[in-house]
């Protein structure tokens, strides 16, 4: 096969055979293919689409790219749960746990934040000493032990993904339904696990901005895991207001422990709690009020070198220095709050990057005081900022207040799960 | 501006502004956007197309890349002649010396051959010590001496062309009218002929094998050449079947002398005549029976260092070691004489080249004894076939043997000159 022949087969609109495939992901992972001839071929699949078996193929081509890790073989009940990002997004932190307090072996790979949308890895950074570089065999080690680790996305699983992904970043290639299944759900196949949940977010804050694209991501994916032998469901949650009140990593941390003391926003406990359903283990509901969960979360974070006094008191996680208000600038009922604009204004302060490897201060970002639906009086407070540097937040709450608009009419709160997609 | 923000507007089908694409070009030819920046943007650019302003730019920007010549600026007369290629395609050599034998300034830049159609540059360099490599000083120095030069384009000129030339080649974006127009008419533009006339070939031999693809190149070329400044018109020529009878270097040098002597095959003689008319110079067609063309065709070669004898006796040119005949299979008119596999059967001689920088014999190739509409009886010679190496020659027959259909019903002989296209 030659690859200048392969692209233009897609190029054309054509349908790609499981054989070509495999020969373009093989090459693109040995180098054989330059990065030249591999972004012609994303923009061509960009444009053209790819059908439901080429996207599987796809998928499989990339896990088995490099190592992988057959979790469901060790341990039949093993579980994980994926994100496609938003604002505010602590799911993770709150329900690995809760699923692990409920007799689950929880193995999750998570990556870094880029963009206006955070990531699991940085919020748990923000917990002094915590390691989230494990190697495989520590990563095995620790969800034999403790039923539960949250690593790292581990670069000898799945490369091609890792070496795709930075081409498209830089080839306006990123958003293409294919490319975005197959790349979540590679890394996911390249480990295995017995039963899979996909957090889709749709919404302002989210990469698919409306529940239709959303909801044809999640169905992909999900036959994307059904046909790689996992079993997997998806749930589409509201993403149009961050979710939980805090943006920002050590802010987030603080709030999934308040959420696992039983003290957490209703949305965050009801996500977790429809996503355990989602996985079939609704009594991890119960693993908040019974404190099991929260320990479950002591036990990772001691397990990976975190400073456990810090979980226990949160005033030693890492704090900002200047704290202010976002008055409201009218009374009424709130009806917008833009989370990609506030996912914004976050990076700003300094709680996000633009681009990979940039440095991230943990300590900053906001904590929301209203949310969609709440009456407020002019002049109250709509959010606090949590700030290193005066400008910054100055410039962040410039942009922060862009995030509302108000009603004089009452206003009801979005629902918060859109959809649930489970394989046929 | 960001490149990824350009690619993706012509990922999503929008069109560039002038500036835009000035700046991709600069960025490309300064090496600053990186090839697998450009080769995504090529991809968008074949599936998505390009307007008419867009491909002008294009051309423009490619145009002025690199250092120009401005032709028309010292010599208002000076002409230019290009053809899109074809197999057996000779006319350059035939046209020039006609054109600068009936005074006009005939300043050409010319390429090699690549895939199943030939170049004037490998054709030229089959006449012993014949030099093509010219700088632009050598080149100017000639047309003002002798009126008259064909010389490798010179790698100084429209820099952006051959980069972007070679991430086609090697992504599967060749195919694309903006990228055919704009390559092919920014080396025009950065020399800026007075005159221009363009021999579009369609039909199987051809790059473009419709009449309506041809047309609508030949076209967009007519309005880039009148937007850059030069009086540009196009001529729509048939290439279902070779041109003349001669195919590969040396047996189309012999040809074209012949021609020049008056001997010529009639569509090759008419397909010049008609190209001379185009560019307002008629006159050109009594240069043959003159014999001033022949004799500026003397100079040029003694110009260019090459052997004079060579052309005066054509024995004296490369010449190949085996020759062998084709017969009929079956007795009738010839239908079809399939034009692109004789090319490839010439390449299988070794007459072309599948990859740049492959040497080529300049002595192999065809001499076709029938063409379309000829009544051919059985075992009658169809070509005779030049080769220097028994397998190939035997590969090469096989081939050449499919390129051919009888018909028990007489068959009229294509239409040479299938439309002209001038400024409007």
């Amino acid at each position: 096969m030659l690859a200048t022949e392969l692209i233009a087969r897609k190029r054309d609109g054509q349908a790609h055979t499981r054989d070509e495939i495999e020969f373009l992901i093989g090459g693109i992972t040995s180098g054989e293919i330059p990065d030249y001839q591999t972004s012609a071929w994303l923009m061509a699949i960009c444009i053209r689409g790819m059908s439901e078996d080429e996207t599987v193929w796809l998928t499989q081509a990339m896990a088995h790219s490099g190592a992988t890790l057959d979790l469901q073989a060790r341990w039949p009940d093993v579980v994980d749960k994926h994100s496609t990002g938003g604002v505010g997004d602590k799911t993770s932190l709150v329900l690995a746990p809760m699923l692990a307090a409920a007799g689950c072996r929880v193995a999750k790979m998570s990556g870094r934040g880029l963009g206006f949308s955070g990531g699991t890895i940085d919020k748990l950074e923000s917990i002094p000493g915590f390691q989230t570089e494990l190697s495989c065999q520590d990563f095995l080690d620790q969800v034999e032990r403790i039923g539960l680790a949250i690593a790292s996305q581990s670069a000898e699983l799945a490369p091609a993904d890792g070496m795709l992904y930075a081409l498209r970043d830089v080839t306006a290639t990123v958003d293409s339904l294919p490319l975005i299944a197959s790349s979540i759900m590679s890394k996911k196949l390249a480990c295995r696990p017995g039963r899979l949940v996909l957090d889709v977010k749709a919404g302002s804050g989210a990469f698919m901005k409306t529940l239709d694209q959303a909801r044809r991501l999640a169905e992909a994916m999900v036959r994307i895991g059904g046909a790689g032998g996992v079993r997997t469901s998806a749930v589409i949650s509201d993403m149009s207001q961050p979710e939980g009140c805090a943006i920002g990593n050590a802010l987030e941390i603080r709030e999934a422990i308040e959420t696992l003391q039983g003290r957490g926003p209703t949305d965050v406990i009801e996500l977790c709690g429809r996503l355990a359903d989602a996985l079939g283990v609704p009594q991890a509901r119960a693993t908040i009020a019974s404190g099991a969960a929260f320990q479950k979360l002591m036990e990772m974070v001691d397990a990976q070198g975190g400073d456990v006094d810090a979980i226990e008191q949160p005033e030693r996680l890492p704090r900002a220095r200047l704290v202010r208000e976002l008055p409201a600038p009218r009374s009424g009922y709130l009806r917008t709050i833009d989370a990609e604009i506030l996912g914004r204004a976050a990076m700003r302060l300094g709680a996000g990057r633009e681009q990979k490897r940039e440095a991230i201060d943990h300590a900053v970002g906001f904590v929301l005081r209203a949310k969609i639906g709440d009456d407020v009086a002019a002049g109250q407070a709509l959010l606090e900022a949590h700030a290193n540097d005066e400008r910054k937040l100055e410039e962040a709450l410039a942009l922060a207040a862009g995030a509302y608009a108000f009603s004089e009419q009452p206003v009801s709160s979005p629902e918060l799960v859109k959809a649930i997609i489970s394989a046929s």
